[in-house]
């Protein structure tokens, strides 16, 4: 516990002592609090129809490198349901990454794009029994389990595979929410991968998840001592763990105090080494998603109205051309705060209530979270929704109210 | 309040003495309690990919039918949002059917199927300018607001057209959350409508919604009462208040007690009756959705695994190949709860947490409501969730996590 013990996330401070990327690249030094320069000249030019997603390719480059030097020696297996855009992933395997699949479809995505199956994890630990068998036909070698019936189905149609068994956590300190879906206890991991190991599995593994967009540095410290305690207790039954993934988690940037996204993966590197270096010598692997791509997308949309109820209530409400089932699904319970600029930035403020467009009345963006926008904002005026690089595009539904899915530009 | 009050929606009993529909279809007489004959037939013979949505057209027209007649005089405004499918709307527009939209993109659905635009009314309080330029171009003349910025709108891009004024609500007994995001108090809709009036619109008019799935007939008496005594005011301060628009809120059947429909309906049509009939002649709309659709949707669908994760917590997980992303977004916080069908029902049960199959951790259906499944329940069973023909295929995510949106038959 000592590395990260004392570290809040609140008071986390980039430290270039820790720092193993040259990190000369300035705006990965602090999360990113505006429109990059490249994305708003981007906007101011081509003035694309609202809503609109622009994602900085530049800048997901640059946290690519970023995050691999501060992880290494894990490599990273880019959690690809964040976003599946094929200019993000052709420009990930381009600069080495891996990647992790939650599907059939992820497989054929990347498959489709050229990239070979032996870079790909099946990170889902529920999957159909053809989906298996079309993965082992691709060549996906390495899946993801969290009970027998499962670890069954892999010694059906993926004999000999690597294989990791997911812990059960319980994400405290996570701002998208973990349920208990995945994974099971340390005791049943330990006998589930003795199991896997009677069957003739190879890489046996163990992966946890601390919980998306998991601002608490401690988290980590926990997880990793189970690992570690499980790699021990394997090691006294004969059975060698081969394999440690790290999984998620790592932050972008929202409203609100949030980590240096390099410095925080530096800590967690440290912290991984000094369980898992000479004394538990193990292959590692990391799955960023929105810590990787996050920070790099800004949706720009439209307000379409600023009116009140006669209710006594003094917030405005304030009706965007974007909203829950359009893109915006991770502010489901207003757990996820995006930051927000616009037009009127730095001038007097006054609360509000920041809802979507369509007639769902579940379709409240913020209600419950104290958010203050500028007096001075009207109708029609441009707005940007910030950090919005991961689980936007791909979560927008199909016509909803018949309205399209979000447009998405890659640049 | 006498018309209503005493009938709990628990209790409400299917009476032929107001029934206005011949009612001969016996299945209209109570909530289906299980797939229908043609679809169960469908499904056995195309044998679909799951998951896979199957919508009874049959069943539609006979609710249709069923709900006119027992809200006559009132003209059915279907709520488009509700299920968008072309076959759907083919078939209401030539059952007689008017339409109600939400959207730019609603509308160019309607008008592409050869619905007229006099046929169409512009539902959402929430619209852009170009919205409504669009919508009076292509013939639309009747249009909801809550505020005046939105009249304001209106006056200028569909000046002397129809408007109705939306009031707040509090959904109290609806199973969907209905929040403040629509409507105006009295007061101010009064306000509203004396401006409106002055600016010369027509047919100038009220809508509420008591909430979606309002099991609850007394929610109806409430807003009646407020709609009853908002047109005196009207009335005493010279202007006609010429259209009342009930909203939806007609209830499908899901799991637990559920009104019959048509009873249900011919309860709500009594109560406008004794409030609008020859005491305040007015112009009646109401616009239901889930109440006309819902319960002629099956999604059929495969459990993809069943386990227990070691924590002593003795629920099995069972993950189907749907969920929260791909069609069940109405399982958000367990507010809509889908009956159940498996190959096994009538044998032993046991408690389940019910999960959909991507990697995210919010995508579990029901684990806070009590859910019993067979015990014989296994791995590759189709089971079939009822009342889905609302709200499912067009909330699909355009692909999370590399799953398709759900697929639709209609039949």
């Amino acid at each position: 516990m000592a590395v990260l013990s004392g570290v809040s996330a609140d008071s986390f401070a980039f430290s270039p002592a820790n720092a193993l990327s040259p990190a000369n690249d300035r705006e990965l030094e602090r999360p990113t609090p505006q429109t990059s320069a490249r994305l708003a000249a981007w906007f101011a030019a081509a003035q694309p129809a609202t809503p609109h997603l622009a994602v900085d390719l530049h800048a997901i480059a640059a946290r690519y490198r970023a995050l691999a030097d501060a992880l290494a020696p894990a490599a990273i297996h880019y959690a690809v349901k964040a976003n599946p855009a094929p200019a993000v992933l052709t420009l990930l395997a381009e600069l080495g990454a891996r990647f992790d699949v939650a599907s059939r479809g992820e497989v054929e995505l990347c498959r489709g794009l050229g990239i070979s199956a032996d870079r790909l994890s099946f990170g889902n630990t529920i999957k159909k029994r053809t989906e298996v068998a079309h993965a082992v036909a691709a060549g996906v070698s390495l899946f993801a389990f969290d009970s027998l019936p499962e670890l069954d189905k892999l010694s059906d149609l993926a004999p000999g595979a690597g294989v990791y068994c997911r812990l059960l956590t319980d994400g405290a300190g996570a701002d998208w929410p973990l349920s208990r879906k995945f994974g099971c206890t340390d005791a049943m991991a330990e006998d589930l991968l003795i199991e896997a190991h009677a069957r003739g599995f190879r890489d046996l593994g163990i992966s946890f998840h601390v919980g998306s967009q998991q601002t608490a540095l401690a988290a980590w410290d926990h997880a990793l001592d189970r690992a570690a305690a499980l790699y021990d207790r394997l090691a006294a039954r004969g059975v060698r763990l081969a394999l440690i993934n790290l999984g998620g988690g790592f932050p972008a940037s929202y409203r609100g105090p949030s980590p240096d996204p390099i410095g925080y993966a530096c800590a967690v590197g440290a912290a991984v080494d000094a369980r898992f270096g000479a004394a538990r010598p193990v292959r590692l692997i990391a799955e960023p998603g929105r810590g990787l791509v996050g920070d790099a997308g800004v949706i720009e949309a439209e307000v379409m109205l600023i009116s009140e109820k006669g209710d006594g209530d003094p917030r405005r409400w304030v009706y965007l051309d974007i909203g829950k089932f359009t893109g915006l699904a991770e502010t489901m319970d207003e757990a996820i705060k995006y930051r927000i600029e616009t037009p009127h930035d730095g001038g007097p403020t006054g609360p509000v209530i920041l809802a979507g467009p369509t007639c769902d009345s579940a379709d409240v963006l913020y209600e419950a979270s104290a958010l203050e926008l500028p007096l001075a904002l009207k109708e029609g005026d441009r707005i940007r929704l910030l950090g919005c690089g991961a689980y936007t595009q791909s979560y927008s539904a199909v016509g909803f109210n018949g309205f399209a899915p979000l447009a998405c530009t890659c640049l």
